[in-house]
């Protein structure tokens, strides 16, 4: 709603919620006072929600965009879907991994994947995009460049990553709990969690041939920030300055994605609140390996900015219409 | 930096910083770029500043804007000033809580207190405006419409205030080390903080007579944001209604004033990253009390934001030009 | 758990919890292996209580100690409750301030308040103790010597505390989330906190007339430790040297109270992990005010060591015993 | 301090440091009172040490080990060194990666480095104990019953670990300000750590043959704690099941290492403060990889109750001894 309430072109008319529904968002989201007025969350009604918008971003959990977005697309919505149930191609891998029938396979060919620094070609006038997990969107944009520029060496990657106590959800819980966050720090879903296949399908798909990711998420204590460090086995005779090289290519002209120089190393706090992305790099001729670190706001870029700027690329607006309203430095 | 950028009217010509000089403003703050474009902080030269601006903001410790402040205003320039040096009418007291001369006192009668929710007439034209402390923003704004109505009865007024660690200043040092900080809470210069005198001006000027203040600061492990808890003797026989309704008068048109619905309280976290203070309030008729609490962010109104508001009524524009951007929620 | 497991005189025959029954209580607790051995928790049952211990200590919600102490105490067991349930002497503020009824008020006048700082005369061989709240430990250990030497001159006294989260608890809760205590300080129950009538019992009593207490809690994102900050009007023409030498008379003895130096103010991190309570004052003559500073651990002086200093005292064993285990230093 | 104060057959005669010297120990450290007495910091003098003690551990930076272990050592002192020089057998290894000379070569031959899990059969009766780094201890413990076993496939290993900020040391500087650390994850030294070389000399004395160590250290935002996710190729035809068995003979025995059940993951909070390692294991079949994860208290383990657990084999104690003292649960 931040990113919605900020933009020049964008309407905010509709907030449901059936948990909040009645309440005024302000009332419990008071930084978005006054610009949200005096909206007030309403239960999520299918035939209201096509009647009241041109455009639905979904912000649910994986199942329930199933359930809904076939009727918003009936009803003639564009849908931003940010949950994982359009992001895989295959339906079967998601049978698999989410344990559950996806029931709208033949809407898969349609979804658009929305990370739009890998492929923005099939935004434009998209009805579905599939906005990428929070995982997906840091370990892509850290790897994507060397694996376009036949970097890789083949063998697993490794995607260790950690993120904030967001990424977690709103819902109260004992591994939610201040005590329990609060000055530890935690690995959950090693080799298990369901971002695998999606970094998978992304990686392979830059890289033009199969590639097996392991992936470990760590909890951090902390609000906010998702940082990928990315382990990549080089290909024999990779030059250090090829590698660098199409890292510029590929980000120079990004204004979203900010490339660190030589030495310095991307932080959550950087982008903290920020639609963006930094990427570092180090390659370890020791080892043969690359190393590559991208930061992001698991909030911004991991989600809700990433939605806006697909959506951006949707209507055929600038990218970063709306993005680029600055936050706090701290 | 970041309320400059994101104003509609206001241009960033120059950063000065001696420790900085050289550096690109986007390094050291990448939240920044790309508005900051590829500006360098140089280093304080008072000649350069005259030529590059027609405002100077200055957030520097005390004695030093008494250092500069003069030369600014021979220069033509509008002075806004963030530092102590001119927020005590009385040169004596800040010869005494300060330990060192004023320089300047003629400047005194000049200078304008920039607190636009106390006393807003005297900005429109203003040369040269002191912007309060953050405690005594956040302090008198609780306590100022129970004042003016008549509601206090006498006797000293506790403040009893909570900071993040931001109000401590950039600079490391053994209190502001992370291990220091984190999982503790610490009172400090209790009864001797140099906030006090400004505070008894401050309440004085709106009671219209004289008040004691007794000043109790704790250092919160927090980043950002700061609370005033402030506790008043009421008056006898005042009524609960007459209050709340002085509160009422007072801040339903301030539009960087929020004040809390009954038996809901101001939290730090509302106000992160904004221009706004959120008010709360409960009189305690059993022990004749009123608990007036107050939160800012100590980075926001309690300093560089209403330093813009304040900019802001000086040239006549909107008071809250350019402090609407929506900060994260969280 | 912890501190009956590092005590050389007790054992930890049995733990019992509803929520936790069939757990091993090294599952839950990693930090207790190997001291706790293969003991699982247990749903409580009071006759295997009654078999299986001497002692029971509850650490229960109010209203389940009435339910429970009547029984073991038949039983023979000796009681150490560190609920509220009878903490207040007079059933009838207990159920005003509680809205419930005190089904046990005979055993009201037997318990015997657990604050041995205060008086410790009536602990030894008492079969039932009831173990202060965490604000008024804290808050009693900060003014009863100033109340005692006749210090206090009238009117009521401010207490306002600043409390870690784990005083609200492990229950997971909207309000206990990482993200919403994270970098916020917050007021809540201002005025209306139930440990307000147990303060205002304690002051009253040591002070030997009437007293009332404001209190003020607040939630400081940290995980332990509570500080209190009590502001007390001196009576007039009392004098410092008098103030400060009733501390030094009530402290210097005292092993689990530490009395800072002029200037010096407690820190929560001092007192972490420990049994102790760390006190500082200032005597403002400029408004006539005492302002005295306790912090402890509101784990520890504020609930489970407290019970157990007074289960020492209860069973003639050094106060101290099993208390002094050096905590981590951060 | 803590540790050696704690323990049933240590006493501690003198405590040096150049920047306290004079101040009382426990107005530094309260946390220490009242074990520690009236004992002051003394400026270091080595004649003094040699008349006070019989043994000396070393906390200090690189280099200065170098200095004063010689002639302790001539004076007849055991010396348990926390710095890292002595812990690489190659000066010129050590002279590579520290960029100084190694002015002692010759006791490199005697040093015996003190990581017992590993190796204890050499510390009974050693005169000069090298103690692991912190990142070295944790990684260690991760993959040696894994090397042992012959379930490295070769190839570099990778050691992604993660560390609180004492890590970083107690002076303030621009990196460890409370505002820096808070709400950011940032990697640093990303393959070229200092503990790199040492990782590799302890893991390739396990395995048998040389390993190269890609290591990317992190700071995250909390006090104390570190994690180690270690990622090793598995040797082809490795089952599972050898790999379990070979942790569980390993560490079953040992006092002062949990290994995991399946599925449960360590995390820093369980150890901290303690003298414990918490390790965890995933066997990913279809990467052909094994994660194994380290926990350890950077500040226990990782540094100073390891220089005691050390101390206590030297001195043919119980290992163990003094180290069990229950700290906090959370």
């Amino acid at each position: 709603m931040r990113w919605i309430l900020a933009h020049p072109r964008l309407d905010l008319t509709l907030a449901t919620s059936a948990a909040d529904a009645g309440s005024r968002v302000d009332s419990l989201y008071p930084a978005l006072a006054p610009a949200v007025g005096d909206l007030r969350f309403v239960a999520p009604d299918v035939d209201q929600i096509i009647q009241s918008a041109d455009v639905a971003v979904l912000a649910v959990p994986h199942t329930a965009a199933l359930g809904i977005a076939p009727a918003l697309l009936d009803g003639g919505l564009t849908v931003i879907d940010l949950s994982a149930d359009f992001r895989l191609s295959d339906a079967a891998v998601y049978e698999h991994w989410y344990d559950t029938a996806h029931t709208e396979p033949e809407l898969l060919a349609e979804a658009v994947y929305g990370l739009p620094e890998l492929d923005r070609t099939r935004l434009p006038g998209a009805r579905l995009v599939a906005c990428p997990g929070c995982y997906p969107t840091a370990a892509a944009l850290a790897v994507a460049p060397a694996l376009r520029a036949g970097a890789w060496g083949g063998g697993r990657i490794v995607v260790d990553a950690k993120s904030g106590v967001t990424g977690a959800g709103r819902s109260p819980a004992p591994g939610t709990h201040y005590v329990a966050v609060n000055e530890s720090l935690a690995p959950y879903k090693v080799g298990s969690h369901r971002h695998t296949p999606e970094m998978e399908q992304v990686f392979s798909s830059v890289a033009g041939s199969g590639v097996d990711v392991l992936f470990t998420p760590h909890l951090v204590p902390m609000s906010r920030g998702l940082l990928a460090t990315v382990y990549i086995d080089t290909a024999p005779g990779v030059s250090p300055d090829v590698v660098l090289a199409a890292y510029q290519d590929a980000y120079s002209a990004e204004p979203l994605v900010d490339l660190c120089p030589a030495g310095v190393w991307p932080t959550t706090a950087q982008v903290r609140g920020s639609a963006k992305a930094s990427v570092g790099l180090h390659i370890d001729e020791r080892t043969n390996t690359l190393v590559a670190v991208c930061a992001i706001d698991n909030l911004g870029k991991g989600a809700s900015s990433q939605g806006i700027q697909c959506l951006n690329a949707v209507l055929g607006y600038p990218e970063t219409e709306g993005l680029e309203s600055l936050g706090p430095v701290l």
